[in-house]
């Protein structure tokens, strides 16, 4: 056998392009496969149509690439990630297709396409997103030995605690109580650390959570989860500029809406000048957390982090 | 050291009664602390609130005390059975504020009570049954010793699928689909296998999974399950029953009302006498699979199947 050849000095650079462009690969035929499929596990009277209508074709997936990057970044279980990433995407489109319902925010477009309870009905959109948070906790544990119980258990925890009235639920909560009142700086920080913040934490955590337990030292782990809860704060900052600065073409949903329903905002606190230096920073918290996290392959992470904030919608 | 008296022969005998205000003072008094418990994890804007009023002080708590049954037949690990019976009734608790809402069945009575959406109101209701859905998950994954991985993985595996799209998400859809339609008798039995049958099924084996892996030997897993099957189907049976034999006010819920709204139910189907019959066939299968078991302690889960059938609410 013939030594190997020396190879040239790396000329790699990391492209989020085509980074994402390989991991939504992969999550999209995941999601296809695991959401409801008709030839797999069929659901009954079109509840399975409904599902897979929330969730396919449409997304920025902005949650399952912060799994697969955090993933990554420890060098985990990429399976483990991979079910994490679609468990993690399946909560974010049941909470919205129950935030479109007529009682909630009453939204007729979302993505470009109409919303699911237009499209289906309010009685199936319900069950849709009742079953979508259910099949988010079925993928998390699947009955074979590609994950280990103890990430299976760990993996439930994280995503229940996230979803729920001490994560986004909770945020929810919040938000629909504050409509037309105004709220302090804490307050609305308070509502979307939350409301959007826990789930876009969360998918880094998960995604770390996929790795060996001696990468998710306490250090790892602290300086993760400060880069989760700055980029999950930045994301709704950009979210409250882009609501005022774009139009529902590029965004796919309607634009100005906040505004119109008399929904705080960071852009109504601070400005919108203010709040566009705002996410600036909380970028480069996120960036500066990661450094010191001591890992080595965060290029996704922090990739992901300048997407986000420099995102057009 | 004495040598231990000799004691009389037993005149022990189980009496339900007894047995079912133990197992409830444990279900109610885990259920008021784990259920957003205001001195312990409040949820913020009113949410904890809709969630306790949802949960506490009603119902029958049946599928808590099948769960603690079964683990009981097995000699399983309490504290895990606890906190199945407290998932299982939180998903069952969703399922009905969900079911309530005026885009499923309109409902304003409850267990004698407003309904939580006209107490809390419609928003508030969905994000409290949402909550719900994803507290359950979470008391199955406690972060301490008390319930090994390899089970809360296992637990968590079972309600998903019991919850969603395969389970009570997808019998909730074949109703929905069925509401003016006539029904063969293996449509009606699928959808009750599904709305109903799923959840009580489960709680039967949520309580064995609790077990050692020895005491849930396929054969018993196998009488446990057909056992489960019987009893559900039962319970609707005796529920289509009921609601034509029973006024509101021994219910609890309104009467009458799926004649009213034109379901197909057993009593339609087969008539009254009939369904009456097919109850009693049902409750002969069960304690008929749960003697194949072979398991000794099954006193429990005899004496909850013949209350289920012969009750009057």
């Amino acid at each position: 056998m013939n030594a190997p050849e020396k190879l040239p000095p790396s000329t790699f650079r990391f492209t989020l392009s085509a980074w994402s462009a390989q991991q939504l690969a992969a999550v999209e035929q995941a999601l296809s496969r695991w959401v409801a499929c008709p030839s797999n596990a069929p659901a009954p009277a079109g509840l399975g149509d409904a599902m897979r209508y929330a969730v396919l074709d449409g997304g920025k997936r902005l949650r399952p690439l912060l799994v697969m990057a955090a993933c990554e970044a420890v060098n985990g279980n990429a399976h483990a990630a991979l079910r994490s990433a679609c468990a993690v995407e399946l909560i974010h489109a049941y909470s919205l297709v129950h935030d479109d319902l007529p009682c909630m925010d009453n939204d007729v477009l979302r993505r470009g396409k109409p919303t699911v309870h237009v499209k289906f009905g309010q009685a199936q959109a319900l069950l849709a997103g009742d079953a979508l948070q259910a099949l988010a906790f079925e993928l998390l544990t699947p009955d074979d030995d590609s994950v280990d119980a103890a990430t299976q258990a760990r993996l439930c925890r994280m995503l229940a605690q996230a979803a729920g009235f001490q994560g986004m639920a909770g945020g929810q909560a919040i938000d629909l109580a504050s409509v037309g009142r105004p709220l302090t700086s804490a307050q609305l920080h308070e509502m979307h650390r939350l409301k959007t913040g826990a789930l876009l934490q969360a998918s880094v955590m998960m995604g770390a959570a996929c790795g060996t337990a001696s990468l998710a030292a306490p250090k790892v782990q602290s300086a993760l989860r400060d880069y989760g809860a700055a980029v999950g704060l930045a994301f709704q900052v950009v979210d409250d500029v882009l609501d005022v600065t774009a139009d529902s073409a590029t965004l796919g949903k309607t634009a100005g809406k906040d505004a119109a329903q008399d929904k705080p905002t960071f852009v109504s606190l601070l400005g919108l000048q203010a709040s566009k230096d705002y996410a600036q920073q909380l970028l480069a918290q996120a960036l500066a957390s990661l450094e010191s996290s001591g890992l080595r392959n965060t290029d996704a992470l922090q990739a992901l982090a300048d997407m986000l904030v420099n995102r057009a919608h």
